[in-house]
């Protein structure tokens, strides 16, 4: 399993998901968001490697044998390690919870990063207390087998439209929540981090009053000012 | 019409939205939630037997005959009694009001518990600020004629995908909304409320580092520390 | 380009969206809300002319023409003026940004009034701490071009099922945001008000206990009370 | 209860849904149209005046009480009259059959009309046989109390958009369904059929290669030779 | 893997999908129909045990490592064995095709029973040639990559949904498309066939005019007649 | 504006729009299919350049100013070329008409190859008995006035999801419609027709019994046999 060293974790806490997102793009990457899912309140930034969870739709006999006492779901949050994001597949559906405050308090109490998931959370305002950061499509009251067999973990899934396997790097903010394979994440995070850079002198000089003709993308004359260290 | 004993109504305001739908659930009730409805911000719980009110599409003659004047919203809000809660069909359409704010302010006036419509709410921050809990799919600027004629009121109605009768108990919090049938809601809330106490003690217990498999649910070991009043 | 004199600014921003609503509905506008669109947190009033700007779906091509550089959209940013509001189509696709935080602040450092896309906004809080009002589908970390090519500005445009046409007024708040022809702004705007004082003295006949039926609307007794500035 | 005369039966017959809607668009009635259903393979036209059928939302008790024997639906389709379309609310949902062969055979039986649902058909073949004139949002295997309770008949209801009450008068063809007051059918169908004479004349010149600037709609040279009955 | 005796093969081509669902639904399974796809023009009845295909949303390193030459989608194409029906997750997305003409062609070439997709069909005229019964979510000429990855065969998947194991009876008609675990569908068929019988008795019943109180669900005399076998 | 030599026109005709797609898509253009819309029942292949129609929401003044008398709509039918398609912007709504049945007749009476619309059909029939590919999102009886103002023509629009210009090329058969850029027209039209000589040699092959791994996409030996011209 991927971990992160702290000091990749580190970059990754200050890219912005929104710089990762162009940065990706212009690699080819334009379907690793993970859409239609939104941060519980006052959740603080999500970074981790994934561990996955699959859910298929609800069938009596799939539910006998695989919904009740320790199935898939709780395998998991009983086994994600310190730094990991629990990401689950529930194909996009808000009309069940897919996450409930004792699993979070358990993902939480394992050190784990964070859980993302296109489906519902039930117990939101409990689960907003812990601290960890979560993403869903949204507060839910019933039980996770309205809808869902917690079927395995650990295979490859689909979150929110984005193809996730188990060691894909998640980075989550208020703009979203990206995936990005683990081979990219240095190259990205370093591109982004050089980015967020220009772009902030640029945002500089466009308070000062600056037009965005020629600077935003920067012309050769304001390059060679911004390369200069100079303020506008 | 429903009341609610003042104890009947403490235990469900102490009764968490998730509980009580795990509760249902369990009794075969599997669509009794009121989805797509969101509270508005700073709403406290909600607790009351319904008063239902119907709209049906706007239609230039049936607007003409029904929808000025003492209209059937107008006769509801008129007559709603202390403790209860209007439950509004709006076809789960957000393109206009279905609410404004001297409407929840007459709600307010009578006592009303509170207000739940699939459809949009005019006037979202002054209905906000009377302290009624309010839930609905947004807010939006339009009068209620936009899209609707307000039909009839204490009929049955399907609201957020859910049945409504009048004297159903509706109970509303972060998690969202359940219509409960008054002959189950005793043996619902009681059972909710012992599985709260279980839960509770549960979370403790995974707090301080406990794995799920085995307490969640409870294997006979566990529950013999539970039931001994043990704490971990 | 229409100009607001500040005189029928102030009234519009004292006009609330839902009460100019109601005045269009009267002279037979219905479809003149931008719809599926919500406020940043803490985004004040939002009052102006539109300025328009139009975005077709992404293709290689066009994106290598137009879609770089001092494109459209850029272009309308530097030259928005002192109290205008952009006005953007981007299909009611929340599926990427079509606003970041860097041409907000060139709205901002331009005196516009603010900005309303049926599409998404990169820099979510970074776009919500400049304090422009900014109304949009949503948050979403992807560039413009993972779905739009910026085609033209100044033409007619569909915003969140609303014609807008190059100075429209915009007037937005919490309940949403309205479109309105500049002809019939001074009308729509002082029957808003004198409505609104209306219904502010029947709220306090209502806070006070009084029934809906005769009240709203109000019946001749009323109406002489009313009339002759009585509390009641 | 409506019932036509055969006169007007016959022109209703010959009046296009398209042209009817025109001349209801004309008189301010712009949301009569059941959107969201297609006629069965084969269907003749339908024309007739409504019966109404009311479903809600499947919930265990009611669908107990309710769902079972000779339910609101079964009486409906016992005591439909000759002549009479049966139009059933099934809130568009289409995920369960809301009608199927035996019912549909009742309906033939008595002489109906046809029927309407914006909810789902089973057996569709063996009912797209019976040749009873059947529109409806499209197959479905599953019987109706996957999703519905048979609530009442005879009452106000909303069917694929549309408000529709007993009487009404209902005319269905390929482009659609849809629902005229009963005071307002003479009119609206001499209208429409006046308007077809002159729409005929019209396409006749257009497909002799005539511009349609001037023609459609006509000016005065225009309407001068179709008022002497002239062919080009 | 399940296969189908000639005999329960020749009973299951004789039972509706229809009232196959009602049967499951008595047994307590209400999400075993595969919902939004429909059956290519011409296309015969559907009988057979699953095979699974599944796919995950396209991203580039994953089409490239899994997309091209010998890929899941062909290796189970190659694979399917006499009387199979192939069930494909497509997570209900009709913007693509899943399955063009060669693909169908070397399932007819094996003698396999049918494709059942939630995705699209490339090619759909030459598909609906072929013969294969097809169900889909429509025609699409777009290849597989624009939105998937082809990731496994032989694992549980999601289709239209309802979950789909490998070896599961599948059942498609007009109705739409019915999953059945192999060990209930002994039971199943056997029970629909008699209701089949039933139904067919009342429904020569009611063409001859019989009410349907009292005979659908049949009384006690209806039933005494019924198994007398008289004719009405 | 484009016209199409013969000799190109006659190898669109051949070239099936699911293998231009594919071309396209190694070219890089992924969002050139207009989603959503259906032919005609009976409609013949569809190739032509495009004249372009954009529709703009309903509004009252706008309607009064652009909706009547000899508006964009009818210049542009009144002004359409032999062989060319008519494309309009109907924002995806299916809720009226953006084309009747003298519209379609004027197309014909022009020598026009067809029409795409994404939004509705009025005359559904009389539509399709004229003889015209016309694809759209469906049959609707309301006139254009219900949901739109016919605005301009000749301007870029989007339609069905991809972006259309005057003069691009547009392809529609029952996979359904591509729009491609005139300058890559002969080659991505040539590419495709070769890979169709090389698909329908692999179809005769896997029709004879020969498995996928190794000819579909072929290796090496099957080339060598495809390209001697052998026939298995």
């Amino acid at each position: 399993m991927t971990t992160l060293s702290p000091d990749l974790r580190e970059r990754l806490e200050r890219a912005p998901v929104a710089g990762l997102s162009a940065q990706m793009r212009k690699r080819g990457y334009d379907t690793v968001t993970i859409d239609g899912v939104r941060p519980l309140p006052g959740a603080p930034k999500l970074v981790g490697p994934a561990r996955t969870l699959r859910y298929i739709p609800f069938r009596r006999d799939l539910f006998a044998s695989h919904g009740g006492g320790q199935n898939a779901q709780k395998q998991l949050f009983d086994a994600v390690e310190p730094g990991e994001v629990v990401v689950i597949e529930a194909r996009g559906l808000d009309g069940s919870g897919t996450l409930g405050d004792i699993l979070a308090l358990r993902a939480f109490a394992r050190g784990a990063a964070g859980v993302v998931t296109d489906g519902g959370v039930r117990d939101h305002d409990a689960v907003a207390r812990i601290g960890l950061p979560v993403f869903s499509a949204g507060a839910h009251p019933a039980v996770l087998g309205r809808l869902h067999v917690p079927w395995e973990h650990g295979s490859a899934i689909a979150c929110g439209g984005a193809s996730v396997l188990p060691g894909d790097i998640i980075v989550g903010d208020s703009d979203g929540v990206i995936v990005i394979p683990p081979d990219l994440v240095e190259e990205v995070v370093d591109a982004t981090l050089a980015q967020e850079d220009e772009d902030a002198w640029i945002a500089e000089r466009v308070a000062e009053g600056a037009k965005l003709d020629g600077l935003f993308p920067m012309n050769s004359a304001w390059r060679e000012r911004y390369e200069a260290g100079l303020d506008g």
